[in-house]
C-alpha cells in the first residue's frame, strides 16, 4: 500500500506512529508528496480531491483517508482493537480524546497561518482565540495526564503525542510545560516510544 | 443526555440526522450554544476545550465530540452496525466518504471566513486553491452517486448531504448541480428524508 507522506505533517505522522506501534511500518510504501494551502497537488487531487495528506491508497486502488479512518484501518489490518479500544466506554473516550489533539492540531495550523501573514492582514480577534483554546485544552490534557501514564496507549495518545510535538516544533515559545507536569511528564514517556522516535518531525 | 446544539452548523446537523436516522432524536435534551471564531463560549470551554459544536454530554457528566465521534456513539446506543457498517470494507469505504464530505465543510468554513473578510484581507491563492478543491471533489462525488442512490444509507452519506446543503445555504451561487445531473439526483432524494427535512438549515 502506498502513503501519500511528508516529514513534517503532524497527520501523517499519526499514521506512522499506528503503523509502527501495530508492526506494520514496512508495508508501507511512503511516497513524498507537497501540499500547501495555497497550492493544490495535482497527483495527490487524484486519490483525494481535498489535497490532504496523509492518504493511503491500497494495491487494488481503493484510496482511504482522513488520518483517523488511516489509523483505524491499520488497527483493522493488525487484528483490530490495539490503538482502537473495543469495549465502548473506553473506544469513545479514546475517540474523543482524539478529536481534542486533532482539534488542536486543526487549530495550530490555522494559527500559523494566520500569525506568518504580514501584520496587517492578521485578524487580532482570531489569535486571541486560539491563546484562550490551547490554555483550556492544557488544562484538560493535564487533568488526565496522571491517569493515562497508567493506561494502555491509545489513538488518543497518538493525537495527543503528536499535536504537544508539533506546538513544539511551531510554536517554540509556548512554554506548555510549565504548570503543566503531568502532561509534562507524560510527553516525555510518549517521546522516548520507539514509535514516537523513529517518527520525531526534525527541521531538514 | 444534552447536545450543545446551533441550528445552523452542519456539523450539529450531521449528528440530528443520525438521532432521527436512529429514532434517539426524543433522547437528545438541545441546547442552543453560540460559537464564533472570534470568541471563544465560556460554557461550551468547560464541556470542550476547543469551543466547538456539537458537544454531547452524558449524564454522568461524560463529554463525546466531535461530530463523527457522537454520530457512531448514537449508533452504537442504536444497537451498532446501522450508519456505521460492520463490515471492515463497507465501513472504511463509509469512513473515507464521511472524511470527503465532511474536509468540504471544514473547507467551505474557512472559504467563508476569508471571503467575507475586506478584500485587502483576503488571501487570493486560498480562494483559488478552494475552487480546485471543490471542483475535484464534486467530479469524484458525482462518479459515486448513482452507486450511492442503490446503497444503504450510511455515515458517509449523512456527510454528502450536509455538505451539499451547506453550500446551497453559504455558497448559493456556485451553481454545483451543473454537469453533476447524478449527485443532483442523489441529493434530491437526500433533502427528501424525514431525517433531513426535520433538521433542515434554515435562515431564521
Amino acid at each position: 500500500m502506498k502513503l501519500h507522506w511528508s516529514p513534517r505533517s503532524p497527520f501523517v505522522r499519526k499514521v506512522m506512529i499506528c503503523a509502527h506501534e501495530l508492526d506494520l511500518a514496512g508495508r508501507i510504501d511512503k511516497v513524498r508528496t507537497m501540499v500547501r494551502m495555497t497550492e493544490p497537488n495535482a497527483a495527490l487531487l487524484a486519490d483525494n480531491p481535498l489535497s490532504k495528506i496523509p492518504t493511503l491508497v491500497l494495491d487494488d486502488g481503493t484510496t482511504i483517508f482522513d488520518s483517523l479512518t488511516i489509523c483505524e484501518y491499520l488497527d483493522h489490518l493488525a487484528g483490530g482493537g490495539k490503538l482502537f479500544p473495543r469495549d465502548p466506554k473506553s473506544r469513545f473516550l479514546a475517540l474523543t480524546r482524539h478529536a481534542l489533539a486533532n482539534g488542536l492540531l486543526d487549530m495550530l495550523i490555522l494559527w500559523r497561518n494566520e500569525r506568518d501573514k504580514p501584520p496587517g492582514r492578521q485578524t487580532q480577534a482570531w489569535l486571541d482565540s486560539f491563546a484562550i483554546k490551547l490554555r483550556a485544552t492544557l488544562a484538560r490534557l493535564e487533568g488526565e495526564a496522571a491517569l493515562r501514564r497508567k493506561a494502555q496507549f491509545d489513538i488518543g495518545d497518538v493525537a495527543t503525542g503528536c499535536a504537544l510535538a508539533y506546538l513544539d516544533f511551531r510554536f517554540p515559545d509556548t512554554g506548555w510545560r510549565e504548570g503543566h507536569d503531568e502532561l509534562a511528564a507524560w510527553h516525555a514517556e510518549f517521546a522516548a516510544r520507539p514509535s514516537a522516535r523513529a517518527t520525531e518531525i526534525v527541521d531538514a
